[in-house]
């Protein structure tokens, strides 16, 4: 991981890394002191704000959308190809093998819950109890293992290789881990628990939800078998999301959906059935027509993270996240959320409490005081937050706030440095004048 | 159906229906002739192309982009209100009945595939051979009941009647029917069939895909349960769909998806294990971030319809069918496709063979010498459309074009007048000339 090798880029440096223009960076919201001030978005890791290139790019197409795989005239033959080479754009992205498969699907979600449908019979998964929903529930119908929540990057190797040794080594079994959490944004050991995994038969999938926004990911390298991410993480928020990787268990697997496009052959049978001859590539499991608007999106996000250059991005992040950690480390009422420690290497994405206040007004407050947007909750990582708060309180919906959860800051390639430096004086004078008249929003 | 009712507006009246600005409708395309032409997209009832307006709307909100559900920020309350306010609007649209629940999908076939996912434990599941293939496969794990391809709408009442009569009434079922077929562009008695499904205890779920571009569909009026189309067809292209109806089965099923949003409250147990607490709402098979661009750009189709007003769409769509029977009509080489009869009620769809031509060439010929965009094959409705062609030829992908198929013209809300009519005369001169250097590209 590169992360501890980028602290030596100087703060004052900015002029290597700005930011990279989004949409939304000249929208302003309303103030409870009145007026108007530009939003600050500091909820990357919920979504992120589609990188103006993406838009570009989709924009240049839509004139020119047509059906994929599906069409004989010059739009329809275009679009194809588009989606195509989005395929091979996210597999270059990704350092796929030879071999590998690309699929879009519609999300992380949905990419982790296609391959849950694609494991062979028996097969056993290993999950950390501290994984965002989307990585710890799909695996209905499979023995699951839950390890708990470690604390740190070697106990979690130790945990999953002591986990991996009790089974059956003869039968299927799969890991998932994330590269980075939603909640702490800590990195993970991807590359160590793969090795482990491998070393008992067992396969991995990477979620890499929070991880593929902020830093190379490569398959080859981390020898994981599957990756999965989102693009409304990835800056382009166009319904889409990948699952790369080993094309076999996807290829024997029944189709995700049942559909056309999945479908090569129907026919009626004599005894008044149907049988089906379904495909063998990506097609298998993207029934129904490709969202090739998403496609593009997440393909042109690709190639502009690339151009920009992962270790630029990450230097400039990684100086973010010391603007927020220095710039709170004399206020006792916040306490940062972490498994590995608070020096730990992360990606732009910080949880905390704050005494005196709950998740919700705190949030509430940074979005009426000073126009900066953050989530607040238990970020669909219950057990996690559970643990993490120290308490039974984490109750209630993933997706709506909560009013005993964490604050959440999370920012990327597009924030600028003022978001950040708002933030920081927001929780300073929240915290010392209570979130009343004395506070006054800025940044306008 | 109002369709019959429309045939006496005037084919010379046009100033009433003019077609409704679509993107690409000023891209043009190069002709073997030399040269570029304006392309003619005449592949509606694969994807639309997108709706000016549903473009306009998504650019604008798309500064104020957020994530839905799931932050405390201005732009993810905005991006919420949004997305459930493209839910009321498509609740709106089809005329949902108190208590009906509209779940955003990824397409139709996503949809069909969810409900297949919620059916009650021994439903069975009857449907017609004729069906596209995402509304024919999706049962897997259901028992089916195939019906043969009806000659007429009444045949085919009658013959869902004798098959629901022989089935045990206290067990649940459910009949799958389209609304317009993707081939034949025929209307289907979908509210007869509906009164019959309910007359012997089944269910009944509407597949809207080809129908909702073309006419209002009402649920409480046709009488049906559920009610299933895809954005892509109606001229929003932003990989959404929706599945629309009764609330019950749909509670009551596993969530569609494992992950966020779709769960309330997740607990690890003390033997390690983990519970976990769905939610009931839409939310229950929505899992992960919801696809709000792809959402609101369905809202916006379903405004920008409305207000058109579907009569009058449907009066210009009818005047263009008739152009292409009318104008076709004194050419032999050229057979329709049609379980109903040529003078059926139907949509702007309609699939032909020529004598002396392969369905792939021909549509070549129409892309290359005339930049008409169509599509050629079996249209993921082999059972149908191998019936049709009356042979045993129709093999081959459902996506890729085939060499034994049929062509099929479609159009819509965005068709000018010029398009249909170049159609109709490449097809003349095509059947006549043979697509050699006789045949000169027009309408540029």
């Amino acid at each position: 991981m590169p992360v501890s090798a980028l602290s030596a880029v100087p703060a004052a440096d900015r002029s290597v890394c700005a930011p990279l223009p989004v949409l939304g960076r000249d929208v302003t919201v309303p103030v409870a002191a009145g007026g108007e001030v530009a939003y600050a978005a500091l909820d990357y890791a919920a979504s992120a704000p589609a990188l103006q290139r993406v838009w570009d790019d989709v924009a240049a197409y839509a004139p020119y959308y047509g059906s994929v795989h599906r069409g004989a005239g010059y739009l329809s033959q275009l679009s194809t190809d588009l989606f195509e080479n989005a395929r091979r754009t996210v597999a270059g992205f990704l350092d796929c093998r030879d071999g590998d498969q690309v699929v879009f699907t519609r999300s992380t979600t949905d990419s982790l819950n296609l391959l849950a449908t694609a494991l062979p019979d028996g097969c056993e998964v290993f999950v950390f109890e501290t994984e965002h929903h989307a990585a710890l529930l799909p695996w209905r119908g499979s023995r699951v293992t839950f390890l708990d929540a470690p604390s740190s990057p070697r106990q979690a190797v130790e945990s999953l290789e002591r986990a991996l040794a009790g089974r059956d080594p003869h039968g299927p079994a799969l890991v998932c881990v994330t590269g980075a959490s939603n909640v702490t944004g800590e990195l993970w050991p991807v590359g160590e628990l793969a090795a482990v995994a491998h070393a008992h038969g067992a396969r991995i999938v990477l979620d890499a939800a929070q991880l593929a926004p902020h830093h190379a990911v490569s398959l080859r390298e981390l020898d994981v078998d599957w990756v999965a991410f989102s693009g409304h993480k990835l800056y382009a928020p166009f319904g889409s999301g990948v699952l790369a990787g080993r094309a076999d268990w996807l290829r024997r697997a029944e189709p995700y959906l049942a559909g056309g496009g999945a479908s090569r052959k129907v026919t009626r049978r004599a005894d008044g059935g149907v049988d089906v001859e379904w495909q063998e590539g990506a097609a298998r499991h993207e029934a129904g027509s490709p969202n090739v608007i998403g496609a593009h999106a997440i393909a042109s996000a690709c190639k502009a993270l690339t151009e920009a250059g992962f270790e630029a991005l990450a230097a400039r992040e990684q100086r973010l996240i010391r603007t927020v950690r220095e710039g709170l480390a004399d206020v006792p009422e916040v306490r940062f959320l972490s498994l590995f420690g608070d020096d730990a290497p992360r990606v732009g994405v910080l949880s905390f409490v704050v005494e005196g206040w709950t998740g919700s007004r705190f949030a509430a407050a940074l979005s009426a005081e000073y126009g900066i947007g953050v989530r607040d909750g238990l970020f669909c990582a219950h057990p996690l937050v559970s643990g993490l708060l120290g308490d039974a309180r984490a109750e209630g919906g993933c997706g709506a706030p909560e009013s005993s959860g964490a604050v959440r800051v999370s920012f990327g390639a597009g924030t600028p440095d003022e978001h950040v430096e708002r933030f920081v004086r927001a929780v300073r004078e929240l915290v010392r004048h209570g979130g009343r008249a004395g506070s006054s929003p800025s940044g306008a």
